[in-house]
């Protein structure tokens, strides 16, 4: 496994995880099952770990584990006895510090109980960001690893990040006065995904893709996926290749690509709000809020300079889709007038089945010579059928365990990101933007496909993608 | 249709259709079955064709429209009939006037019958080379359209043209002085199969290949076929852009590609016998002919300089297939030790099953970041299972109709291509390059692997693609 | 030197030159003195060859040396002498047999002197293309090498061919009816020059260039030169690299490129007559001709799709420069803000000094970090200052004598060319294009900047190259 | 001018130059004459600088102003008392706080009587590193600039920085206790030089660069300079572009190629040590120290896999040249036999004399079709013959004053490069390379011409470069 290949140490000892919020939803539906399937998979394992929910509802262990149960039905029941038993409760407030102390107590015994010399200590924060900042102050104050003991304290938490860049720096500086960056996680769920982990394999372990990935024979790239995740798969698709995989060069590399985009220019953006959104007794008739947004990232650098990024992302529309389309140029010194058949795209479906498929032009079969598109394909359902496909939050997790932060956001990340975003959101506050009304159900407003059209994306008329199926 | 483009002009007026040879193997299992074929779709109708079969043999027009029905078993009846009643049948020998005249005689009737102006007679040569000559001559003496009329005149010849540079030159030159060259078709059924008429469709209409079909990209390519077609598909796979699809444009780049072809080295050549082969009793004792051969072709231009092709053709080998596999170089700077992976690879495969896939790394589905070998797919048989691919000789036989003279072999891609093989033929009949005893069913001298190996092609152990299956 | 490696017979024997048309301007100060340059160097020698001038004209043979002696001030005296004593007059007309076989008679009794066994016939026409069909009928039935003997005629004709496609053609038919294409030598001087032969060593014996000189990286491409060469040096820049240098090969490159012409759009021609041409009074005071025009060439092939050529001849300007220049595309990614210092140029001037630079990009030296543009430069008169460059003519007759007919024009590629240009002349001739007054001694009309500037060609502004001199 | 766009503040208020060990060697030869140019130029002026000289011996402010007058020979009186009036001096002990505090006042007096709101104090250490922690105590302890003001304080020191990786990260340390990094200039004074500067002008500023810098088309390179600089000059040569031009870019760039260079082989080092050396009474018999070394880097990424870089330097050698030499590969399916002429170069010399030139083919001027090697030249002195090149000091020190990093080494830039180096040095060190002898005034040992042959480098016999001259 290249894991080994990363310098990150092999590391032994008693682990505690705690489960802040731990009676919230979020901890229910994903963090505990999360957990559960690593335990299951052997990566945890009942000698070294210990799991510890901590919220201020008034629970017993016994209660929490009842809980937790109700979310993994269908679990064998004497692995999921035996994972349960993992799991301890502990009540307090998040910004007291007795509640605190005690579970510092909780985690004390436990490591002391351990023969193992190395402590080592994981805080999931499956809260709100607006306690992020007082509870890391509690853990910072109660519950770091103590130093004369060889381990370490990691404090996972959850996007967003801030609402624009001033609020981001903000939390980003809070919580960097309480942590160092190595010990900070910001987990962005969306690059747990196996079809984005797989992007930099494809794009740097295939010469294929090498003499194609760039300016000269990309003419657009579009990436259609939920709004908090839009950056951090075009950083994927447009990063240039580490010096290797560890982290921090992943990490680099990431940054580099953001500080290259240019300023978003206002005619390139359209944003909309579907009819209804305002029958939302909670949302002010005025309200200017998008649910829908298509904006186009142009990068100033020798590999992409002229290729649009044509980022979407919206609610209520007529496909839940979330896609990386690149579309390639047309053919130079055409001699097939293929140009009427449509382009050579490859695209990565993340959404609804995870699926990647180049399309390309191919003699139409027959004893006429015509070309039409058809498309290699790769289809993950059908060729892994009995592969598990491993949820976002099990890696991420496991990765934290691990200490490996590639697929976490760094400080610097996150701040070039807002940097991009953030003027639009202003414009958006002020009205300067506004966001066209669109039908739910359709494919948002008409002025979005126009723009793609405007900036080069040529779409394919007449083509369905039918990914294969098993009888 | 791209057809239409081509400045062919689209023609009418009767049609006679001349089988030489009527009664022989080939005529009943090719000619006549593509024959009916073309007729069932509609691209030769009763009202403007006539067929004539020509053969030394005493028969009645029934009693070889019996012969072909025998080889149309499972055709409806009504279309049948009526396919068959446009078959006559002459007989006389191939070096007589007589029957020739007589020949004449009938398709003349015919044409006189016609309310057309247009006389259009094709010629097909189902009959073994040695007697071309006698025959060309009897046609060009006897039975040419009339020059009163518009309309032409077509002989089609089947492969082998020769059997060394000699040879072939002195048959070209005898034909030469009774044909044009844009009368003389000679046939290689191959260039007739689905897809390598693709193989032009897809470099050429596809960006995506633009920027990879180089030296830069591929590392190496073999081409394991049949011996006879070795050369065309060849051409194929390495030929430039030609101006336009004009067939002649077409095989001007085949010419310049041959031409470009280094003479062949011994020590790159590998040839075989498997044991056995001397055991029929027309062998001779110590003959040294090859069942098998391994040669590698080197191309002196921009595009191909330093990137091996490996020519493989053999018999009584373990598998019969046929295909075009392109090897891409290593990823440089490789972070993902993607090398003991396998390289990527572009496969077409002719047979058993027309597919072709792009062999690539992906990330292994699952927790550990690893690295492993999948393809994307295209298998003809899946993803057309309503399509009816046409057989190579009724495409040629059209094409011949249509006067579209690019899948067949011009005079001097015939010289182009003898000068190449010429010298290792002439090495073999001296005895200097001796052919390597394998075992029938064996994959062929393991001299052949090493000579692959050593050229630069590596082997992918362990991968074994699956070609997807409707259950 | 590489001619030795085209497979070119090196050959022997006596040699006979005639030059028809000797009493003319051309013969006088052209082609005589050309001979005397071979002679001089001695790639001819007196005891292998004759020259025998003819013309109408009532002269001796000493008159005729006299004329050509007063072209040749400087020459030194002995060679001289030697030189003129191999010229003999014949005189007679241009269709009428009698002249001709008395010209005959003279070659036979030299050729009959000669003890060597190969007789090489060598007829230079100094005429008006009016004549030529009569002339070479009175060679062709006059005149020939006795297919008796060993040797060759080699007919040279000068430019122009014909004054439109059709006249052309009807050119090439009738001395196609006469001679073989590989007897007939159609001259253009220009080919001849040293930077125009050295354009194809620059584009394909040089690394340097091959990934460069494509539309990828090349902007637009200007040609300035006189209207008669430009698809000449057209072809030399644009073709593709052909299979070896035989001249077969590289004519086969030129009509090819010629061909994916695109036809030339309306819109992209600005034609020029300068104020003052109609007061010539043999100028209709209605004319339309120009002299002055400006084309843009598409090429519609895989390596110049998208860019232009912009192609540029006039008379009565303000510069006699011929020049191609090959302008690059702005750096992507551009962190320099070069694009303000002009773009990188490749220059290759014919005229007024042949030199060759690369414009470039360098820091401005001193303390700031900005830049500037500076050059690259070869310039032959400084870098070869002994060295004699050849007259074309020189070159273009012992390539005749040679058998080297790369730098001549070939039937096809007349043709193409004249397929190019005809559609626009015509509409010259029709007036649907007319030529705009432009002021003698300016750079012509406007409209041609403006054209150019349309196209993309961008203007270095306060930039001038200073050629590099000795004190 | 560039430097504006990098965000640098422009500043002002008065400015305080101290050079410690005034009285040295180091200071009277290059930093004393570096800011009398910079004064001269106008870029420090009387107003705003006071430069005060630090040393142990006892000297007077004239004693020292008179040392430094000895050094500027020839400069305008005038100019020259008005900058030597700038100067004081004073002195004291390295190591011991009085002279510190004394050397404070100083500064605080000067600042005092400046209106100037803002004071930057620059501390240029011209002193052995042996006292650089010391001495960097001493400023950190009494000499920072007051942080009741703005303005700032920087020290620069020179190379070397350790002797390998643990002393140079020791030394990095100890400094970085006392200083942030941004106050540390570790000047290279080679990055200082006009062409050195131009490297990246040259390769990010010029299209076509673009497409020819990278494994494709470089077959190996050369550099060939002094030791100490070897590693800077190929961080310019193979750095990818940066995002930016700003310092902390251009640093991130050096270092990541830094980190993809391979272990050194042993194989692929040549040392070796001239004979004679050991004659010095100070070198032990049995030195092992090299006087030469050839040492071949591989840079393990996209661009460069495969291409060796060829590192030299050496003392006693017959030529004591400076340059980086891109040797380009040979020409793919060759049609002018060019190899044999020699390959295309790119050639950056950065002494004796500044120049640059390419090597290329190009047809030999005269009637045979011949080809030679030629160049294209910019010779810096000819093209340049007003200009005055800046000193390296000079511009450093500039750089200095205005903030700007780019030309100095950064902490990880450093670790990075002696990681590279420290193996080879202990492996020298144990003995386990050996040093081959050499004549001095040679090439150094053949061994290392065999190693750059071996790895690639094609020398082109018969050619040298004339640098075009000024009669």
């Amino acid at each position: 496994s290249l894991s080994r290949d990363l310098d990150l140490p092999s590391e032994q000892g008693c682990l505690s995880i705690v489960v802040l919020g731990a009676s919230g939803d979020l901890a229910k539906k994903k963090t505990f099952p999360a957990l559960y399937h690593l335990f299951e998979q052997g990566f945890i394992q009942s000698g070294e770990v210990h799991i510890f929910g901590y919220a201020r509802s008034n629970l017993s262990d016994n209660g929490l584990r009842e809980r937790i149960r109700g979310y993994l039905k269908g679990a064998p029941e004497e692995g999921l006895s035996e994972f349960l038993q993992l799991i301890k409760y502990v009540s307090g407030s998040y910004d007291n510090g007795e509640g605190f102390e005690k579970l510092n107590k909780a985690i004390s015994e436990y490591e002391a109980s351990s023969k193992s010399g190395s402590y080592r200590r994981l805080f999931y924060l499956a809260l709100p960001p607006s306690v992020y900042p007082s509870v890391c102050k509690m853990i910072r104050t109660y519950c770091m690893n103590p130093s004369s003991h060889p381990g370490w304290t990691r404090v996972i938490v959850e996007k967003p990040f801030g609402k624009d860049l001033d609020s981001a720096e903000e939390l980003s500086a809070q919580l960097g006065e309480l942590f160092e960056e190595h010990q900070l996680y910001r987990i962005d769920h969306y690059l747990g995904k196996e079809l984005v982990q797989n992007l930099l394999v494809l794009r740097f372990a295939n010469r294929l893709f090498l003499p194609l990935w760039n300016r000269d024979n990309i003419d657009n790239i579009q990436v259609i996926i939920n709004y908090y995740y839009l950056l951090q798969v075009f950083c994927l698709v447009a990063m240039e290749k580490p010096v290797s995989l560890k982290p921090e060069h992943i990490r680099d590399e990431k940054v580099k690509v953001l500080q290259s985009v240019n300023p978003i220019k206002p005619e390139e953006v359209v944003l909309g709000q579907y009819d209804g959104y305002k029958d939302d007794p909670t949302v002010p008739d005025d309200s200017n809020t998008p649910t829908f947004a298509s904006v186009v990232l142009r990068v100033h650098n020798e590999r992409w300079e002229g290729v649009p990024f044509i980022l979407k992302a919206g609610k209520a529309l007529s496909s839940r889709k979330a896609e990386v389309r690149v579309q390639f140029k047309d053919v130079p010194g055409d001699i097939y007038k293929c140009k009427k058949q449509g382009r050579n795209e490859f695209v990565i479906r993340l959404q609804p089945l995870e699926a990647m498929y180049m399309k390309l032009t191919v003699k139409k079969p027959g004893l006429e010579m015509a070309t039409e598109q058809s498309e290699l394909d790769l289809s993950y359902g059908m060729r892994y059928q009995n592969v598990k496909i491993p949820e976002a939050y099990e890696r991420l997790i496991l990765d934290t365990i691990r200490g490996d932060q590639q697929h976490f956001v760094r400080r610097d990340e996150l701040k070039a990101a807002w940097q991009i975003f953030t003027p639009l959101l202003h414009d958006i506050d002020d009205g300067k933007l506004k966001a066209i009304p669109y039908q739910p159900g359709s494919r948002g407003p008409k002025e979005a496909d126009e723009l793609s059209e405007r900036v080069g994306y040529v779409q394919t008329h007449g083509y369905i993608w039918v990914p294969p199926t098993l009888a």
